[in-house]
Parts: C-alpha cells; sequence; structure tokens
C-alpha cells in the first residue's frame, strides 16, 4: 500500500532528520530499510516508513507514520528497534520530530 | 488530492523544516497555508505541500512534492514565492532539504 499524507487521517507522523557522511548515505538508507522491516513494521500501531535520500548527499530522512505518539514512544523503547537505532546513531546524528498534518494542499 | 509518497513515482520532496517559538507556530502554519495557496500552487511542478506542527510545538515541517529540482529552484525565485519565504523568515529559522524517495515500507 501506497503511504498517504491526510490531515483528516488522525495518525501520528515521525520526521527523523538524519545528518550523515556524503559516503555513507547509501549505507544509512540500506541499515534504515532492514531496521523497518526487521523490527518498526512489527510494532503495533507502524502504518508506514519511507526513506529519503538529500539530493546533495548529506541527509537521509525518515518519514513514517504511526497510530499514536504512545505507539512511537513503545517503538522507541523496544530492544530490537532501540538495537537497530543503535547502529543508525553510530552513522549519522539525528532529530525526530514527532508532529501532526496540519493542513494538506494539492492540485 | 491525497498526496502519496511513491518512490516510483519520479517526483522531488523538499522537506522544509522551520524552528519556532511555540506561541508562533500556528501563525508560521497559517503563513505557510496562504504561501502555497497564493503563490507556491501556481508554480510550474507544483504538486503538493503538506504542513506538520510538531506536537512540541517548537517545529514546523512542509512535506512538498514538485515535479523536478529545476521546478524548486525556480519556484524559490519566484517574486511572489520570495516574499512570502522573507515572511516566514521573519518567524522562524529554517532548513530546507531536497530529496528523492528511496524506499517505502507499508503494511
Amino acid at each position: 500500500m501506497t503511504a498517504t499524507i491526510d490531515p483528516n487521517a488522525g495518525v501520528m507522523t515521525l520526521v527523523n532528520v538524519f545528518t550523515v557522511d556524503v559516503d555513507r548515505q547509501q549505507q544509512l538508507v540500506e541499515l534504515l530499510d532492514e531496521a523497518t522491516e526487521k523490527a518498526m513494521k512489527r510494532q503495533p500501531g507502524f502504518i508506514s516508513a519511507n526513506i529519503h535520500k538529500s539530493v546533495d548527499g548529506t541527509r537521509v530522512i525518515n518519514y513514517a507514520q504511526s497510530r499514536s505518539k504512545t505507539d512511537f514512544e513503545a517503538m522507541q523503547k523496544n530492544p530490537q528497534a532501540a538495537e537497530h537505532m543503535k547502529a543508525a546513531a553510530g552513522l549519522a546524528k539525528f532529530d525526530p520530530i514527532v508532529c501532526e498534518v496540519a493542513s494538506s494542499h494539492s492540485l
């Protein structure tokens, strides 16, 4: 299923911006892909994770959706998920921002 | 139309993270809503803009989609758009990151 962005869906969004060395960007994308498949996806409330690469090579952004803030918090405390995030922390600094969709505009 | 996140859609994504005073978060959301409707939406290549509010009140994130990197660059140079972004700069620091979707995972 393709992820959608909808202010009326009532989902929580986690935007996690990773700052990374250019020569490690692809490695970080693969690590987050694996973390999502092996750990995050199995946690309660998981809806989607969408991994983005900045064109300049210095960032990776995970746009992740979950049913609730509580589910995000539980996910971060889950031992399997925490192990993957520890590996990510070895490659990059990150800044996770828990959000709600305020509005959407499209053609 | 609801925005979708799809690695195969071939769209460019601009993730713009604004850092703002808690008591100005809502004002910034409204400014970005207006900028999108009055300027960005009329530019070539515009696909969507999705405004997010962080739960802690200190950030606003615009997840915007465009047909190409060239369209994003032209949008930023457009005088009307630039005027709105100048108003946003008066309220918040921002960090625009041009990305491609590398992968999507959902249930």
